[in-house]
């Protein structure tokens, strides 16, 4: 983790509009976002696809790094260890479970990501985990709370993914996966099978959403009733991205500043940009918005392990179109690691005299 | 009307750059925007195209209502009635009049539109009109002020279709409207064949333009002579569309709260999202700013009647140009009545337990 | 030159956000821009291409010239004068030194540039250079400053154009005008053929990068070394793009009000604007980026030259992706030369009565 290896890492968002008092703008000053050079990434494919119905999905770890993921994060200056894929358990038997699919599979999935997840940060990583859909965030934050202890999460995504198994009118789990993480939904959520392994380790005071624009009546209900921090995309319209992000990172730090948890759905991303995954919306987030989001990100010192998802190559209907999504996930785990559009250089780098 | 509903009606644009003063504030925090369910559409389809040269314009309506509109209305718990298809006159001799095209045809078409709306404002919907080409807002409008009083209008629009028909380069009077409508242009208007059963009913003050960037010569020398409020394209670009609709907001209500009219040519969207139009223009308004502006037009709960123009499915290329035009129309509607991307949920909604 | 022409010259960026202090707010009022009518283009047409690779940049100016440039600018008032293109001196031997490539050629090409350029300043006119490569702001910036003094340059590109010969990974020279051009980098910048005519004549003080997003490791280095003021695109999604300008103007102006070069690459553009170019880069200005930017420039009164280059209609994969990108380049031009999207009317306009 960030925090054990001495970084100073509690630079927040830079904004020269938030600097409201001349107390934040200090307490700002005193820090320094971390440099590609003092990360090192800790990756894990996770071809998973049990959580929703569409074939593809699972072939999104190997698509990003044949993108050149690995090459280019240490061309940056970044440690890289590749932890190579997952594999699952299949479940010949898996009936629906009160009226959601796969639940066994997508169980022992997320144990076995967990796992994973809990190896690589005791190695010292940033996790960065590849799907496959967004059941795994099950898994991932699971694990990483579980290593690293109370996280803050800033899901990144179109959709709230925070429908009960009731409430689902799916019954794909990869619409789920919040309501099992929250403590404050406890009550709501049945106990279902390969699920004993889990429980409930993020508080919804610690959740912020980014992106949001086609969230079910029940999740709206439930957002409403929990006081979620939500930046939909009417949001993003009014306060402008840089806002959104500073107000993001405000709200997190109110109490402490926890290691940050980024779950990025692909889908959060314009399908005029990122169209190769199951469930685009309309209106999402431009290329600019998703980089600026992990840029701020990445420079408080805090992201502690990333989820990318949803990147599924079948559903491109051009080689054109799977490739803008595919490079786009790899921008933003770029961002996520200190690349920074105005450039970077090596910390030893001079220039050349004729 | 809503205000004859009982609707608290005057809460303003929301935005946390807004609140300039604690008086603001305050104001604005006592009133609540209408939930959906607060809110009934009529729906006037205007299949009419004579004020302009393209075919195609006159199954705008039906595209409209097969891309869904009444149902997801109702959906998202809006009473809906439809008040179909307006038939119109046919004109076989309707030569020009000092250049104007059609005169006969717009103005008898504009009469019957007139009617039609005031029947939907008496029976206390909010009159939705679908195009039919932009020469249908002189009916619109009239009708709308007949029986609502006197009207703030938002003009949505890469054009501004204030050319009188001395001014038109093209003698459609789809570029005209807002001259017919104007008080402060009575002078320059001459006299035109089915003309005379309408009067001006617009003031220059409260009128307001979103999303000019094809302005004729005359148009613009009009627009500084009355000093109509424009928000053309460089203003949504220097004060970004959340300002915009503030500002929209708070200049509309200087004086007095009244009814709005949104009179919305798919025009002012972007041809890369709604390009079967047909008059499309480079560097239009975004599908999320379009959102966003009926987002804070409902949210003033003045709202009380609505066009939707210019969607011609015979100027998409392809019919993934008319899709996205139709359902981009589609989505501004649903946002006039209530749709928020945040999510919404109905009045009476509980959470089911295990 | 605009100053020699008696215009009132120093109306900066107009925003209402920015007029932090009423003493700014006065100084702003005092001033006008310019209306089309007193504005003349003398047009040099540069068709080159050895600063890079690739065919095709050499039609640039053919093409734009195609799309209407010179009637629009007539049309809208400005006076226009076609200087007609530079032939360019063939280097048969032309063998790369130090690794840069066909260095006679992109010398000799300049220094005919360069004259032209003083020619063209000297008959009062504000130079437009139609490239053709970016090497071409060696002459273009170098003639301008030996005819109007010391100046101010705003360098819109997805790259920074600021490699010296040691630096450059691929040799071409339109990776590298800026170190020819910046005084501070002499010493790091070899001798090379054809290069005797120019001297530095840019202070990197004056100079203002908008739109960075592809930087090499020794660009960056340079850039921060030098203190240079740079906007990449994560600046402008920070700030957006009114309040860039708005820096950006205040910048220039803070040590005195200079003589203007815009040097506009048509890759500062989203690729999905203006695809045809030689190195498009994802994630640029949007087109109504690029007009604002224009018109804030404009607008100061001070735009003394502009270059538009790197247009090369071969790298456009269909017809549609060559006139997207040539149209944007010309409305570019426009919104330099005083068009606005409001709209224009003539001084002398007057609106026709029945």
């Amino acid at each position: 983790m960030s925090g054990s290896r001495g970084f100073r890492s509690n630079h927040p968002c830079v904004s020269m509009q938030s600097a409201r008092t001349l107390q934040q703008l200090l307490k700002r000053s005193l820090h320094h976002p971390p440099h590609p050079q003092q990360l090192s990434a800790g990756i894990i494919g996770a071809p998973f696809s049990k959580g929703q119905s569409r074939d593809g999905v699972e072939s999104g770890p190997d698509r990003i790094r044949a993108a050149g993921l690995l090459d280019r994060l240490q061309l940056q200056g970044c440690a890289v260890k590749d932890y190579g894929n997952l594999t699952f358990e299949d479940f010949v038997l898996d009936e629906p479970v009160r009226g959601s699919k796969r639940v066994r599979a997508v169980g022992s999935a997320n144990q076995r990501l967990s796992e994973a997840v809990q190896t690589v940060k005791r190695d010292g990583h940033t996790a960065v985990v590849l799907g496959g859909d967004h059941s795994l965030a099950i898994g991932s934050i699971h694990g990483h709370a579980a290593a690293a202890g109370p996280l803050s999460v800033v899901w990144v995504d179109a959709h709230a993914d925070v429908n009960t198994p009731l409430t689902s009118y799916t019954g794909n789990l990869h619409g789920q996966p919040m309501s099992y993480l929250l403590y404050e939904l406890r009550s709501k959520v049945p106990e279902l099978p390969n699920f004993s392994w889990m429980k409930p380790c993020v508080s919804s005071r610690d959740l912020v959403y980014v992106g949001l624009r086609d969230v079910d009546p029940a999740e709206h209900y439930i957002l409403k009733l929990l006081g979620v921090k939500v930046f939909s995309m009417s949001q993003v319209d009014q306060l402008g991205v840089a806002r959104v992000m500073e107000e993001t990172c405000d709200y997190l730090w109110e109490r402490a500043k926890k290691p940050i948890h980024l779950s990025f759905d692909i889908d959060a991303i314009d399908p005029s940009v990122a169209p190769a995954t199951g469930t685009p919306v309309v209106g999402g987030l431009s290329y600019r918005e998703g980089l600026f989001i992990t840029e701020q990100l990445c420079q408080t010192g805090l992201l502690s392990a990333v989820d990318l998802v949803e990147v599924n190559p079948l559903r491109g209907q051009t080689e054109g179109q799977v490739h803008s999504t595919v490079s786009t996930a790899v921008d933003i785990l770029l961002g996520c690691f200190g690349r920074l559009r105005e450039g970077n250089h090596l910390l030893d780098y001079s220039l050349p005299e004729p």
